[in-house]
């Protein structure tokens, strides 16, 4: 473990900001400062900027909640996608793993985490309610809840559920088995079982 | 791999940003970022200021051209460190591994790499002229070369030792044996041959 032996303030200081970044040690954040000192002053500052300009100019969509730089994503905005299909994620970054598949030309609800009492996230620091007010308020034909298979994820699939039950709104779950190329014998038996349960008439 | 469907630019430029920082994939660089925006604006400009200072601000000491934020260093400045003896190391954090162990009270030369014909680095890009011209002002008794083990380190070792010869300059080189804790089978066959050849007397 490096000690506080730093021949400079101004480095220490810079050292010490980047460690502050989840995932970064202090090894890590001396290398990639020092790597920086390295650099031209313009591409210190060019990065420098690029993060405070993100920190202020960053909305968030207030239709769907994904990051944007309007008041409304350009998906929301795009009038060839599905407004009757609304997938509700967990966070920007499934928002992206979804469009790359190419397969998905509904709108999204990022919900900004999943309900965790273990972390203190309960139901209303989520855009739950965002949800229930955006299909009540018409149009939405089906929520498509595709949340990670997790004991959190499960637990605000069925809290969702529950909410939007009284709206009458068609409410699905993104197919659960097992992963393409995986091994049957090495799959663990909670998505086995699943994907029995789940399974569908061949050739469909 | 994710593809560019970020659904705000200000956030892609920031990834992009952080994406040029050695070490850093655009799967990390997207999770930094995300953890930015989820923090408050201070937090974000103290990050950004403190990279664009440092840059600014740091020099290299006009002695030992080891980091600082003065014209020369804390440890060139400081009058209890034995001036007699300099040890010569790759870079800053070299400097500060050697202070770690507490071990050392003379000072540094820090020559900023070592000699690499693979990477482009020869003698002139290195601070091997400024470390002669230093030993012949006079004052400095021993030199201790405390480069890596490599092939790189033992040219430019080799390198400073013909450069310094004329000086008549004492110049000793870091013991290099097994490692504490080191298991003897496991140890390599140029440790430990280095090993037995630079045995001392025991007890000494």
């Amino acid at each position: 473990m490096l000690q506080s032996h730093y021949s400079s303030e101004l480095l220490e200081k810079a050292v010490n900001e980047i460690n502050r970044l989840p995932g970064i040690g202090s090894k890590t954040a001396l290398r990639l400062a020092l790597h920086l000192l390295r650099q031209d002053e313009e591409r210190v500052e060019a990065l420098a900027e690029s993060l405070v300009e993100m920190r202020k100019g960053v909305h968030y969509c207030k239709v769907c909640y994904n990051i944007c730089d309007e008041e409304k994503c350009e998906i929301c905005s795009n009038p060839t996608r599905d407004s009757s299909l609304v997938c509700v994620v967990e966070n920007v970054q499934d928002v992206m793993a979804i469009e790359n598949t190419m397969q998905y030309r509904g709108l999204y609800h990022v919900l900004g985490g999943v309900i965790s009492p273990m972390d203190g996230i309960g139901p209303s620091d989520l855009q739950i309610e965002s949800l229930v007010e955006r299909v009540k308020k018409g149009g939405v034909e089906e929520v498509i809840l595709a949340l990670s298979p997790t004991m959190e994820g499960d637990t605000t699939n069925y809290f969702i559920y529950r909410k939007l039950e009284e709206t009458g709104v068609k409410v699905t779950v993104i197919a659960r088995g097992i992963a393409q190329n995986d091994e049957l014998q090495y799959t663990d038996e909670v998505t086995l079982g699943r994907a029995l349960a789940g399974r569908i008439p061949f050739g469909k």
